[in-house]
């Protein structure tokens, strides 16, 4: 049942990034009257996480180009409150009351008509000896960006440790490379990038060794010791052995900034995110919750999950908002489609793969085929890589993944439009894609692999 | 009612290119104990004629990388008696049997159990004064590309006019510059590539004048002059102008080759084309059809159409081939969905534009939003423009058109999809898209529009 804002009411929201200002742009737009507050932990709003390696890799050299907008635009151009660097910490669903730590130390409490939550999600710390040696950082926020980006303009940095290797790390990798530093990326999992099927993270993998990235797998790092002499991170101990280096950076997974909510008594997930109804809900009428704080409904399962990505947090935002002051939207669900760069290769998944469907308890087929990004004798035609995954039974599309050079992440967008009409195999086969020689072959690779997964139909 | 194919029965297929190749495949692999017989009236089988421009271009250098499979292999591989050089000539489908003139002039017949009528479409030839006048050329077959090609390899081609600003005339215009041709495109229309909706086509026309190529529009053709003391073509006189050139290609349109199918007594659609069940069945059990010469159920309109394209032509093929051979395969129908490369630029488009859509009796609503292919402050974004038409009491959507330097291509697919899944707009932009800042702005183009459109829904 969503919240009813009262004439000249308050809404108050506790993050700024991606939900937070979603949500508060939203709510202004539906609500002229309303007084509306975002708190915001850090010195910063509004800025897309998702540039920060290419803010890193100097591609995109100006903090200008990852702000979308300041938070003096939002107080000015739509009558937002913003306050920087002030971070609630804790909520009074009885009361209806936020307190909050505010710039100068001292401490405040705020009422509201309703409350959205957008705490997102904190990097995780794993607990290693010496992970707070200096030199060692993490990457989440626009602040960690720019101590990371100082310490590579600063100079000197000639090798690097990348700890994880998931999205972060491995464009944290090429973002490193195009510096020109020595990359090692370490990963505890026997493969890179494993949200992805070992049949697809290989053709990654094959991509970061022929770029000269030193990759160790199957390894855990046990610790970082200063350089000798200094105070800063000199060398990762991992598998039994110190590797030098300038830097270390750890990127091993996010967690859902869910703490606050749980301590308020709302009800979280299994998976630690706060609980939502498809208005974004939370077990508390008065409160709402949107971005990587909060679990989705998945389109595949139907179930909730927490899959965290900045298209959803923007969209979640967005119905938390309009339904913070009285609308009745409703969000659509995840897919969990995502797409990244890692050097010269594209990858892009959505819904669920082999393993992830499963431990979901399906018991799926899956085909992989490798066409061409372009017709195979236009020049440029390069190898793309197609994975559906399916149920044999019945032909129902779980999901997809493709890697390649190029026409990877555009297509991946194909597949998940398939996901959320819960078509299946031979329904995505009869979709009339197109066919232009510089784009794709006659039968684009998306057909091709479904017309194979047709064939494992047994139903 | 699907043909039953007696043990050891005969198939004749006629056309040997796209669809009558794939039938011909198809047939085989289903039944290995029938003869199938090709009656193919031009020198070559299964060549890509989407492939001819960048032939031309010399692109794609070799013309064997344009023939798919040669005769042989059909012959060695597949079991299939391709006749090359045969023309069917007339059918009777009360005896099931085909007349034809063989190469050496002679005529014959052959009996059938199934026919599958492959003819395609011919280039359309208007009746303009001297069109017959040698360098006046059209462009449909692997023979009329290679006598275009051979004519600009033999040098002295420094000028030429393209009669119609359709795909191929675009296409072949981008090919003849990339030859350092000077080209005049004449179109009588008033725009370029009229599938488009005007403001979509007025992109295309700004990229064909920035790249040099002279345009008249609304110009008819009034006739062709050979060159002075010469006998092959020296002047295209339109718009009350006699303009200088060395060569003029003609593309004016194609047409279904149905003459035989109307001759034999089969039922034709209002379009000229042969009219098939979703079983690919012409009005005569026995004899089916496939590809450029029939029609094809719309999967917006729900009505049959005739858009011939290489991929409608393949499927059509496929399932026509099984069905002769007592299959029972249902094709999915067409969306039209289609793409080019004109220059630098992409444009693709699918279902209904807003005039086609006004054509067809609906009173649609549209919305044209410019984004960007990449994250805009990513190096090498470029504008991205995406226009959809929709019902606006119903928000369902009837079709999308895009256009930009990159991304465009692809991304029709997600439309594509979403109309065969029947999607409104409202499912449209809760699609969940992927995002990576090389590849898209955070908000998808698809998903921006999209929601733009939402907006303009009154149900």
């Amino acid at each position: 049942m969503p919240a009813v804002m009262r004439d000249g009411g308050r809404l108050v929201v506790l993050g700024g990034v991606a939900a937070g200002m979603s949500a508060a742009s939203r709510a202004r737009r539906m609500r002229p009257d309303i007084e509306i507050v975002v708190f915001e932990k850090g010195p910063d709003v509004s800025y897309g996480s998702c540039l920060l390696p290419y803010f890193i890799s100097d591609l995109i050299p100006s903090r200008d180009d990852v702000v979308r907008y300041d938070a003096d635009f939002f107080r000015r151009e739509r009558q937002i409150d913003v306050r920087l660097n002030t971070e609630a910490t804790a909520i009074d669903p009885r009361r209806r009351q936020v307190t909050y730590r505010a710039p100068d130390g001292g401490t405040g409490t705020l009422g509201y008509d309703a409350l959205v939550i957008a705490t997102g999600a904190t990097a995780y710390k794993p607990p290693i000896p010496g992970i707070d040696v200096p030199g060692v950082f993490t990457l989440r926020t626009l602040n960690d960006g720019e101590r990371l980006k100082d310490a590579l303009m600063s100079g000197g940095i000639e090798d690097a440790v990348i700890v994880g290797a998931g999205y972060i790390g491995l464009e944290m990798a090429d973002a490193l490379a195009h510096r020109e530093v020595n990359v090692t990326v370490i990963e505890m999992l026997p493969t890179v990038l494993s949200t992805y099927d070992p049949d697809m993270s290989a053709l990654i993998e094959r991509e970061l060794l022929d770029q000269g990235v030193v990759l160790r797998k199957g390894t855990k790092v046990n610790g970082f010791e200063p350089a000798d002499g200094r105070d800063s991170v000199g060398y990762v101990v991992a598998g039994g052995q110190r590797i030098r280096t300038d830097l270390a950076l750890v990127s091993a997974g996010i967690r859902p900034a869910s703490t606050l909510a749980r301590e308020a008594g709302l009800e979280l997930g299994l998976s630690g995110a706060i609980r939502v109804d498809a208005r974004q809900i939370t077990s508390e009428s008065t409160i709402l919750a949107a971005g990587d704080c909060c679990e989705a409904p998945h389109v595949v399962t139907g179930r909730p999950c927490w899959i965290p990505l900045g298209t959803t947090a923007n969209k979640q935002g967005k119905i938390a908002g309009e339904n913070a002051v009285g609308g009745s939207a409703r969000f659509g669900g995840v897919a969990g489609t995502n797409a990244t760069k890692i050097f010269d290769l594209e990858a892009a998944q959505t819904g669920l793969t082999q393993h992830t469907a499963e431990l979901d308890g399906y018991r799926p087929a899956s085909v992989t085929i490798t066409s061409t990004s372009r017709a195979r004798v236009y020049p440029g035609a390069s190898p793309l890589h197609v994975k559906l995954v399916f149920q044999p039974e019945t032909g129902r599309l779980l999901g997809g993944q493709l890697v390649g050079r190029e026409g990877a992440a555009t297509r991946i967008d194909s597949i998940a439009t398939a996901l959320h009409a819960k078509m299946t195999v031979h329904e995505l086969a009869d979709i009339d894609m197109s066919y232009a020689p510089p784009f794709s072959p006659v039968w684009d690779p998306v057909i091709m692999a479904a017309s194979q997964a047709q064939k494992k139909v047994t139903g």
